[in-house]
């Protein structure tokens, strides 16, 4: 988990900030949002906002009193609890890609469909890694999977493999419950996961402005059960959004409010993140371009607009619209990230190995990626500016034309320095290794696989879940 | 040029950075500078510093005087006005990389020595940018070219294939005049460069706590003809600075200063910018390590103190470690040119093309770099918060559920979205192209070779310069 110890980067003025807040009042007050799910329409009735069919109508009043019972920040439980996180103020948590049906075939530059092998296998590097929190999410589709079993078998393999914080499945009411007997199976009791959220969810809006069913439901039980939930927007612009920046964020604001809204009516209190993974279209091709600066901006003014709410953000990641682990899915993915976290981003899903957008998933791009989240965390931790540090003495000593490097100052502090993973500080005179930067990690990432070495569980709690996934069918 | 609309990164507190300050300060007046100038020493003595041999010690107050003499902001001016360039304030301005021997062979996957032809095709490639302000650099060194000439020949070249803004040489004071007095050529004689600085140029430190001879005799031409002077440690901790980054910015803080108070002694007023190209190195190999957080911080840094002592500031670029432009050469680059230009720094040298730290220029890379450079811009550029940019109307037009595709609000707004140069935003599914980034680069850079236009010279500005450098040898 990232502390950031430097300041956190406002896009827009606070007057800006405002009028995105209060365009955003209007469209919940005078357009709505559609919730297609009766249940969800009677709850929001029934504290004070207005259903006609099923749009929903909100008076502003209402939204700012609901978002006002949101937690600031909270924790999310591990099973190890060394690993367990805050969500909120100056942290940044990290998750791994999600959602892609696809994984890069980087001996025949190509793609294939994802399998459940894959999926063991990501949440091992994912398990190994230094710098990500939280994993059970879809790393990549099991497609091999039966849909009826998938959320099971990812979190058996979650639970199995890593003792980090875990991601529920938010494919419908039935799956959130199941989601929620195996995390009480794996954490000791119902009452215990209600008491120290131990799931977080992804819900995403359906642009513009809808809910469908199946995440209205999963949101639903969710929030009776105290799980945190990541209410994110999804809207492409210009498609399902405006084609303005300012325009889109507000559309956004309003369907995140409305999640939001519905989650502290069913139980104020409901740990959520005000969440975004919207991009801009390239209208030329019609694709997203996730790796463009505009994208970026938006991510930043989400990690704002939550701050002015009060409540944790979502966004970012290590995005890029290229096909294949070349400079411009590095160039791209840094500037996404780095400016995530600079803008304060408090949950970074997508965090490693996303190529093509959210299309495809990496086992070479999960490993480079890990190493910018490694240079990123590095570059939020400030150095100490200390009489020791600010080395008088070693300078006196060594004075003019000197050298440093057998002064003991030297000695006592080069450990202040990190050492990369896999990227390269050879030069062509006397190097002894060419690869390329995916090369270094796919062979990087073959021996993590290897070696890796699953964290102990406990065997009562590993045949309790054998069990119950077995039961499903 | 990069006008930032967005506030600066601010790295330390200011209580840690009076501390840099107070400590370099120390040093000026315990330690010493070596000053290797039997002419710049007596300036120095003349002027209230005290000599002793090759030393020079500075009381604080002398530094402070002599520093408040220097502008917050100038004007470097290109004999096309519409490319003059502001340095300083919110400003940040663009050079190419520069000084090194080598050029990536991107075919055979090496590097070969740099020559002249070298020099003019990336001058050319400057030229075409609309990124890259400052040319006439050391953008190679061109080793077929008798050093007596070279920079001559650089100059003659980047006057005859851009139009953008100069630098000068800093190999020397006899280098020096004649780089001011083939400016006088180009910009209509001597006063009115002396009145319009036309050239900017590069002094280095030598660390620990040293400036040699040929930088020190070219700093007072420079700053006798008022010509801007960028003064820059070039400090490697741990070797040739203390490996603590605190300590490594108090030795170069110190340097720096003692530069520009001999450029303010010799003519107050004379433009100056404090900079710094330093790295910390990688201790297991001795290489420096600049594409890593820690020099980031250390650039951001000396930003921060630039504007402490109301400078304009020099650092970072589009750096790495990395030998061959791939996926580590991206995500370096990008995030010590993200954060450069977010910290605030006026001038960032070595903005395109750099592989192998300093030592390997790409023509692949300075394409890939151009683009970066477009994006960060983009960034840093703010969007409108209008009535218009909200999209109210639209919003209420389209509704839940709808399309923003055929609405007249994305047909009039769709241009405010950047168009990448060579990036791809195609997918797997209907790809036409799987070239990877270096190779679409490769392409695009023999596309502008070929295709490139020199921008129109006075005829007799052509002749009297060439004249000017025949006369030479």
């Amino acid at each position: 988990m990232i502390k950031r110890e430097i300041e956190h980067l406002d896009y827009l003025e606070q007057g800006e900030l405002e009028k995105i807040h209060q365009a955003a009042l209007t469209i919940l007050e005078k357009n709505g949002v559609e919730f297609h799910s009766q249940e969800a329409r009677d709850i929001l009735q029934k504290h004070g906002a207005k259903v006609e069919g099923e749009k929903v109508f909100f008076p502003p009043p209402v939204v700012m009193d609901m978002v006002g019972k949101a937690p600031a920040e909270f924790t999310l439980h591990a099973r190890n609890p060394e690993k367990t996180v805050t969500i909120g103020g100056n942290c940044t948590v990290h998750a791994p890609g999600y959602g892609s049906p696809y994984v890069m075939d980087y001996a025949n530059n190509t793609r294939r469909n994802a399998t459940y092998e894959d999926y063991v296998a990501f949440t091992k590097l994912a398990g190994n890694s230094k710098y990500i929190d939280v994993v059970g999410g879809v790393l990549v589709e099991p497609n091999d999977i039966a849909d009826r079993l998938r959320h099971a078998k990812m979190f058996q393999a979650a639970v199995k493999h890593t003792d980090k914080c875990l991601m529920g499945s938010a494919m419908g009411g039935q799956k959130a419950m199941e989601s929620i007997e195996m995390a009480a199976i794996v954490f000791g009791g119902m009452d215990t996961v209600k008491k120290n959220p131990a799931l977080i969810s992804l819900i995403n809006t359906n642009s513009p402005l809808q809910f469908d069913p199946r995440m209205l439901d999963a949101l639903m039980v969710y929030a009776r059960h105290n799980q945190p939930l990541i209410i994110a927007a999804l809207a492409m612009t210009g498609t399902t959004s405006p084609v303005t920046l300012a325009g889109s964020l507000v559309q956004q604001c309003a369907e995140i409010l409305s999640g939001i809204v519905l989650a502290q009516m069913v139980n104020p209190g409901t740990p959520v993140v005000f969440g975004s993974a919207s991009s801009i279209v390239d209208l030329r091709s019609g694709n997203l371009a996730i790796g463009s600066p505009e994208s970026v901006k938006m991510f930043s003014v989400i990690a704002q607009l939550a701050r002015f709410y009060g409540v944790p953000s979502r966004g970012g990641g290590s995005l890029t619209d290229a096909m294949i682990p070349d400079s411009q899915s590095g160039f791209e993915s840094m500037m996404v990230l780095m400016n995530s976290v600079l803008s304060g981003t408090n949950f970074i899903l997508h965090s490693v190995g996303l190529l093509e957008n959210y299309m495809t998933m990496s086992y070479e791009k999960f490993i480079a990626d890990d190493e910018m989240l490694g240079m990123v965390k590095s570059f939020t931790e400030r150095f100490p500016v200390s009489d020791e540090s600010l080395a008088l003495e070693a300078l006196l000593r060594v004075g003019s034309g000197g050298n440093f490097i057998a002064d003991m100052h030297t000695y006592e502090h080069m450990k202040e320095m990190r050492i990369p993973q896999i990227s390269s500080r050879q030069s062509f005179a006397g190097a002894t290794d060419l690869k390329n930067t995916p090369q270094r990690a796919h062979e990087y990432s073959n021996r993590v696989l290897s070696e890796y070495q699953s964290p102990e569980l406990d065997e009562n709690i590993e045949a309790e879940l054998d069990q119950y996934v077995a039961a499903l069918g």
